[in-house]
């Protein structure tokens, strides 16, 4: 395996220098491109096109046409493990994914077990194989997974939840059997992402959405534990050297310490932080990615260049006036009612000022 | 007039040594109870109910009737204040609140006025004095008002938002006009909490529920300089010594020793900062309030009490031994889902444990 003819993104997250700073973007590929709602048209449904790996392909590459972004992400959804695992994944249009058999009690549990990745998931890793020969080198591949919290929210609640009611009280009255969930889904994501190592991805990026509801004492208890194995025994599988792993996660600002410990090579931070301070925190021992509010994108092209720029500076600030290590992002994902146009502005920005 | 007779909630805002910490819940007046469900379908409304003052004194006390309590909040809305302003507030079952005439452009800004405090939110003023009439001093009223910021992201996206997208475009694309409305607004607020003071509140909530969905450049410039012109301004105004303020903001822990040093008394936290840190940081200089997660309440009665314990303990290990200056309180408010039993073992449980 060789690098990519752009390695600028894997340089950055080997904190080597760069001629500009690499960017890509949570959700490049998606409804804010028309493109990409006429690939879904096409293909039905959400879950239609990311089970086809040619359709999966089809909308990994399409920002790519349009912006000099420095990764493709592989197209997929953070729900296919447990949605292997059988609980039944489907959506409802308006109101994100659920699952027809949530896990409710210990019971439920104690059924699950980690999928076989080259038959229930072979969609997934066939979707690696494609994107990775349609790339043909052009600019690294990221694999993706949910975290193992993450994960459960959705498993237990159901679906989304705005107070995470169900799984809260599972974490203060089952404890145990929340542990032995997400202890299952580490296994699992630690297998899904070897399984797409080794399918080609170039990568791996691990989202920690709902890490971020949790108090200290929670997500130290229930989220960083499995965060930090996942690094730890990815550290050790086949193409480790050659494949760094990101841990992002909303509201994970204050955990910097702890993330930067874990051995994963880059944390992906949201805009709560100021880059400045998360790089002084980080001391050099990490890459950091992101974060611009996404946000900004509902500025001007002028307004999403002077963010984009205030971004930057304020990376170097707290790295010693350097630019290494900043793989630039924003600090969540891209919406539906975003213009191509400003996205387009943010990524020209990102190149042409870290150029100087 | 005279300190209530439980004063331990005001002697805990001025510091002073109290025989029990004292707790009192956001939305202790609610949904949770059955009481207040049944007084709301005599009402008619939401709105019907907050605008008749026996109705609001009625809900106002009915948590003090089953919970040993030591404070009563005023019962009412955080959007009166641009409601009187004239964008025509109403609410849709299951949507929340809504403005018929959201605030969009900066003509739109221009035509906004400090509504007449005594006239356009007279029903406010006669809550209070009805409640405090009522309470007869046996614990303090609190009086309090939305932030500048939080009233203007529901003035400007007219409801409820999941990313605040017009608000931050108008951060980023008309600064000047948002920094406009955010100062009518900081007029108001203030106008709005002296006449409550007048009114007879004994202590003054800010709640600046949205300022975390900033990143701390825009924080530092739309929402903390106006919460502490707030501070400021309060401290010279007519009953300043005995009425204390409080700030509460969701997700602003990052911001703790600025918010201290804003003249307020007592700055509330959410449950996302550990209290010993967050009371490390404030080093003696303000009282603390919070900060269960209030999910914590769809834990037994048990893992209430534990939780509960947990917080008190973090409190004092990081106020050197003291529960001094501790304030017992949710982070955020409580649900309608919410068991009034569990309720009660969280309010025993403060007085209990912080009384060894």
């Amino acid at each position: 395996m060789t690098d990519p003819k752009n390695d600028r993104f894997l340089r950055a997250l080997r904190r080597e220098p760069v001629d500009r700073t690499p960017v890509w973007l949570m959700r490049q590929a998606g409804r804010y491109l028309p493109e990409y709602r006429a690939t879904r048209a096409q293909a039905g449904s959400f879950l239609a096109m990311a089970k086809a790996p040619e359709l999966a392909c089809e909308v990994t590459l399409q920002p790519l046409r349009r912006f000099p972004l420095d990764a493709a992400i592989l197209f997929s959804d953070i729900l296919t493990v447990p949605d292997a695992m059988g609980l039944g994944l489907y959506f409802v249009e308006g109101e994100g994914p659920k699952f027809e058999r949530p896990v409710r009690s210990a019971a439920d549990v104690a059924r699950l077990a980690v999928p076989d990745m080259e038959t229930d998931l072979r969609y997934v890793m066939d979707a690696v194989r494609v994107i990775r020969r349609e790339l043909d080198g052009a600019v690294p591949l990221i694999g993706f997974s949910g975290s193992p919290w993450t994960l459960a929210c959705y498993m237990v609640e159901g679906g989304g939840s705005d107070n995470f009611a169900k799984i809260k009280a599972m974490a203060l009255n089952e404890p145990q059997a929340l542990h032995r969930l997400l202890s299952v889904n580490t296994d699992a994501v630690i297998a899904y992402l070897s399984a797409q190592r080794a399918a080609g991805a170039q990568a791996l990026q691990v989202f920690d959405t709902w890490g971020g509801v949790l108090s200290p004492a929670m997500y130290r208890e229930f989220s960083l534990p499995y965060l930090a194995r996942i690094a730890r025994e990815l550290a050790r599988g086949e193409g480790a050297a050659r494949t760094p792993l990101i841990l992002f996660g909303k509201g994970n600002a204050p955990y910097l310490e702890e993330l930067a410990a874990s051995g994963a090579e880059g944390i992906g931070v949201d805009w709560l932080v100021e880059l400045s301070e998360a790089a002084r925190r980080a001391q050099g021992k990490v890459a950091l990615q992101g974060n611009l509010d996404p946000a900004a994108l509902y500025g001007s092209p002028d307004a999403v260049r002077a963010q984009v720029r205030a971004a930057l500076d304020s990376y170097a600030a707290g790295n010693g006036g350097s630019r290494e290590g900043h793989v630039f992002n924003l600090g969540h994902g891209l919406s539906p009612d975003m213009q191509p146009e400003h996205v387009a502005a943010l990524v020209d920005e990102v190149h042409a000022y870290s150029a100087r």
